[in-house]
């Protein structure tokens, strides 16, 4: 794995059958057991969002080219890298070369394929808000968006990809502000719990924001070649999308006021969050909550009458296990032979490995092989799905308590610059330092280091120090990373 | 509803806030209440597809303008009305004109939106399918997909949809005819079961099958209005995209054979089919198996310690159904007549309605009105989930068995083209009658009459008989109507 990450992470990609590159630029094919994933992180995360008072909706897919010029910063954040639609009909070319572009089916205003949807939701709810009374709107929405990346990267950087966008409009800033937290938690709550991925919650620095946010709110993960991951985001946009967009309310007090605005999304490259965070050379190592599968039973037989008897267990145990709710699947294909089933289960990062032999049903026992630490114990079989099923808790557990005890190894203190490059350039992780608090000496870091400033984290210990590149003043440490 | 059926519809969507136009031409805003119908359609249906043994996957927005020409009647059927990206960058204009297209980042190949996947997915089965042993492959993608529509409809007509479209690949002609079938089985049962919608089933004529495939089988509603609506597809694309694409495979035998194919979908316009069958002047009329809200109560009161009582009675009838599965709301906001939200609720089609006053409380009651035949019932407060519960059923039952009786009714024979004619002016509904197969007579009839040729219904009557128009022979009726 350390010898070459990147490769590592492709090829494994690619060998449990995730995603593969497609035949247009950028973008991936999401192979069914990546795309299981993505359901299940869906699932997840859409009852969170109901449970908060979110209700879904769909928005158009194309936004008008106009529409990206009323709000100044977002277009320069988004214009150089979209996709756009010029014509809407093709034809037969008369001197016979095929199929071309008809040029007189050529739209009067470009469309731009969404980057993301602030812009034409605005304009959407210029009609929906008059009063104090139509507020607050709490919408999500799930959908492809695309951003033309020149170096993609299977599920970490596409030119097209899957994704959620929360697109809120409150009455006040306060409100507004408290929308804007309560969506950060809600994705650090499903980073730790379902993704076992402990992560940093913070704020963006200027520099970093998203285009056309007055604040940015992130969860940020380490990778286990200690690069960071930005895994979420939140944005607290105050009043710039609604007076792009002319959306005023009539308030309580009777007075027009511009709405008050957030946003906030996760995508799919949370699948490669997931990944790099967990998986090992044995493949994927992939948490119980989230895993496609949770168990797989195999059977180990040499004649078809042992494997009968393997089957008898096999079955009930397999009911037991879906009457608690945990996926199961008995592979007792007779074509593959069961060293391949266990690789090929290891490298698919299935969380439980239940194997059942002859000598296991001679003492009434089988053999469970957890895919996280890959020991093995025999139990049983009279109480195996209780000890399964805790099991399954206990590798949740596990993980995420690896992957914290790994950040908080890998989480250091630089007071010079020496020592920040130092760490950096020999160890990876997240450095907390201190900033003058200035964009132009985050860049100069960024140039001279390629490290960003992740966030600077919520509760942040307040402290006199000197800045690591420029030794002014600063109070506090923010966490710098070399990224994804 | 019947002097303008067309405006009655578009005026119901936007009332009941289904959907709305967007500032992008022919592309809707699909709104919460529109989209939570659209969750409820697509859990059931991706339930179905997933108890048939399919998984899910994700392929591509783009298609390159190349793949189209590859399977010859596609692009015929699909290259008028595409949308075409031809570039990938905007730039402010260097005279000041605001932002405009990048003519440097001008695309080599032209990218269309994917008005279907056919081909983007065959050239990747391409990679997946060496021998038998990796067929089939039965995969469904839940997908948003773009034709460039000249005359929408909200729903029912779109440049943009959602949509589910299903491409398996197999063996063999009998496996990929038998999944062909079994996919327009599951659309017909999802209609009559979720939307109690009564669908023929049958084969398309020639003319009305889709490009690229050798047979299309499709299930046909009648609307309220007496027109008709496709309201699901199911193709047997025989081995046109794997010649087209190239695909083949080993067979049991050694062989390298062609794949064979199937590709299904149904979209969004189901939302249109089921206002359509259903609704009624007061508003929305949703079938229980689908309402986003089943189960309303609404206080009726003058004060607030009545109001006390009542939501005693109301929250326990609400937690009471909610352990049967109901979804249900109290709505006591004191900021509402009652009045106002009766109508409010019979306009979103919320199935059953209890209001709960003050002298139901001394008599131990509530009142039960139900949204399909809007009847009203005093029923005793003790066993009212059971019969809530009951009621819902009924509802599901009632709503389809009118549906069927409404279609029965609208369904004729007719011998002649005058009594051809005659039964399309004055009643509208299916016609059937006979036909001479030929697609020039199937274009005449359409031409002359409006109506087309819905499907073969499946075990069709054989019946001699002579053609409506042309008098030539002909061996079976098959169904007219004016359609969607």
């Amino acid at each position: 794995m350390s010898a070459n990450y990147s490769q590592w992470y492709n090829e494994l990609v690619l060998s449990a059958d995730l995603a593969e590159n497609s035949a247009v630029r950028g973008c991936m094919v999401i192979k069914p057991y990546g795309y299981s994933l993505w359901e299940n992180m869906q699932a997840a995360l859409d009852k969170m969002f109901k449970d908060t008072g979110h209700v879904n909706a769909y928005f158009p897919l194309f936004i008008p080219k106009s529409f990206f010029s009323k709000e100044a910063s977002h277009v320069d954040g988004f214009a150089k890298e979209c996709a756009v639609v010029t014509h809407y009909r093709l034809k037969n070319d008369p001197s016979g070369k095929g199929i071309v572009v008809d040029e007189e089916a050529k739209l009067e205003e470009e469309l731009i394929i969404r980057p993301t949807s602030e812009t034409i939701i605005w304009n959407t709810y210029k009609n929906c808000i008059q009063s104090y009374r139509d507020l607050p709107i709490l919408c999500n929405q799930w959908a492809n968006v695309v951003r033309w990346e020149m170096r993609t990267r299977l599920f970490l950087r596409t030119a097209e990809f899957l994704w959620q966008e929360g697109h809120t409009a409150h009455e006040t800033a306060e409100e507004a502000m408290a929308e804007t937290e309560k969506m950060i938690n809600v994705y650090a709550d499903f980073a730790e719990k379902f993704m076992a991925l402990p992560v940093i919650k913070g704020r963006k620095s200027e520099n970093e924001r998203f285009a056309g946010a007055l604040d940015t709110f992130c969860i940020e993960a380490l990778m286990q070649d200690g690069k960071a991951l930005q895994s979420g985001t939140s944005h607290f946009l105050g009043q710039n999308f609604a007076k792009a967009f002319d959306v005023k309310f009539l308030s309580k007090e009777n007075k027009l006021e511009y709405v008050w605005a957030t946003s906030w999304g996760v995508s799919t490259r949370l699948i490669g969050a997931l990944i790099m965070a967990h998986s090992d050379d044995n493949g994927l190592v992939l948490p119980p909550k989230l895993a496609p599968l949770q168990v797989v039973i195999v059977p180990v037989y040499k004649d078809l009458e042992t494997l009968e008897k393997i089957s008898l267990v096999a079955n009930q145990l397999k009911a037991d296990l879906q009457k608690k709710n945990i996926s199961v699947k008995y592979d007792d294909r007779d074509s593959l032979r069961s060293g391949w089933k266990f690789n090929e289960y290891e490298l698919k990062g299935v969380p439980v490995r239940i194997t059942i032999g002859p000598r296991d049903l001679e003492s009434n026992q089988m053999e469970i092989c957890r895919r996280d630490t890959l020991e093995k114990q025999s139990v049983s079989i009279d109480n195996s799905a209780e000890i399964i099923e805790q099991l399954l808790e206990d590798i949740q557990q596990n993980m995420y308590n690896k992957a914290l005890t790994f950040r908080e190894e890998n989480t250091r203190n630089a007071d010079t610059w020496e020592e920040f490059i130092e760490i950096l350039d020999s160890k990876g992780g997240f450095v907390s330092a201190h900033w003058d608090g200035t964009a132009e000496t985050e860049d100069l870091i960024k140039e001279k280091s390629k490290a960003t400033i992740r966030c600077i984290p919520f509760n942040n210990p307040q402290e006199d120090g000197r800045c690591i590149l420029t030794g002014k003043p600063s109070k506090e440490r923010v966490l710098f990373a070399r990224a994804y």
